[in-house]
């Protein structure tokens, strides 16, 4: 079967499909706490900036999950897709990094709402060590490796200055981090098996200058 | 001709292409540091993870750009680019809250790497008026609709807490902002002449969910 062949071969999915997923399961949510129980490709396509068939075609990737006529159980439809992210679970995550922006990601509470909990921290600065944020005790770089595997933590976080990025990610992976965000402006060399993302906030600015360019 | 009405049309072009169009400008900038003058389609989704036919796709949006045998001359693609995302000029750019999270983008050097300039900061906590960071003076909200229309002010960035989003986002709209980066998670409400972009890291987590969960 088609949809079992793509579950199975999760990386004929682009990234691109895994993105507008979260975005599903946010309007999903927000339709349940309207009251509402069933729903549509219609209807979704009219509530964001996305065609029908294509979130037909994204929802194809894992299956069938409405009943032509009928619609989509908007319950079922929002745990199928948590589940399908993997984000009916909690998943742990180390931040390396605890400046401003580190200290922001600490008191951000959206993280743990999406089921990501930063339960370490950790930052090269002696002067920040013992200190607590948000209930996070910073630690020494040194004691990472034991941490992620006491702890169980599966995400990496990267919140260093440009210089110290490859260093961080490499700590990361050697500590058997497969799963990294970096928000450092930097191209970081990383093994096969490892997904990294970037953040990078001037592309979000650059879009922002297409329109202002191009608006009428 | 195609390209042309496009280019007149541009609420045509998907976010996605525009997003592309920055990453295919960092990659020329990178291939003109290595000393190459001539790229293609094949040789840029080699280095990225696009295909070389999503890439002739997204440039015929705008025109005709490459030779036929001959592949693209890296400056001068990389130069076209840039004025279709604007990007040619410097923007000036508004920040709205000076926690944690703001003072991070006051430091962070590759939004003017990318010709834009947080050049005004406003925070409702009286404590850190007149407090200077990055040489950005940190002013009254009252003060934003003056400072915008004085310095020319384009963009505005929303990085105060989630109650506080929608009056920031009222305040920049009706000082005449018509582009607006938001990191509060809040859906805000928006008239339709201005461009919202929400920053959402939460996504990117479920992206590396989703890894984790799939990977094999």
């Amino acid at each position: 079967m088609q949809a079992r062949r793509l579950i199975n071969n999760p990386e004929a999915v682009s990234e691109g499909t895994v993105n507008r997923l979260s975005l599903y399961s946010r309007l999903l949510a927000l339709l349940e706490a309207e009251g509402l129980t069933v729903t549509s490709s219609k209807e979704l396509s009219d509530r964001m900036q996305f065609t029908a068939t294509q979130i037909r075609r994204d929802l194809a990737c894992f299956g069938q999950f409405g009943k032509r006529g009928i619609g989509y159980q908007i319950s079922d439809l929002k745990r199928a897709i948590d589940k399908i992210l993997g984000v009916h679970l909690r998943r742990k995550v180390a931040l390396v990094g605890v400046g401003n922006l580190g200290s922001a990601l600490l008191g951000y509470r959206v993280l743990r709402d999406h089921n990501f909990e930063i339960v370490a921290a950790f930052d090269s600065d002696p002067q920040k060590w013992s200190l607590v944020i948000n209930n996070v005790l910073i630690q020494k770089p040194e004691e990472l490796t034991e941490t992620v595997k006491s702890q169980q933590i599966e995400i990496g976080i990267i919140a260093v200055p440009v210089e110290g990025a490859q260093k961080a990610l490499n700590l990361l992976v050697s500590s058997g981090i497969r799963a990294v965000l970096n928000f450092a402006p930097a191209r970081l060399a990383t093994p096969r098996n490892v997904q990294l993302r970037n953040v990078d906030l001037s592309i979000e600015l650059e879009g922002l200058s297409y329109f202002l360019e191009h608006e009428v």
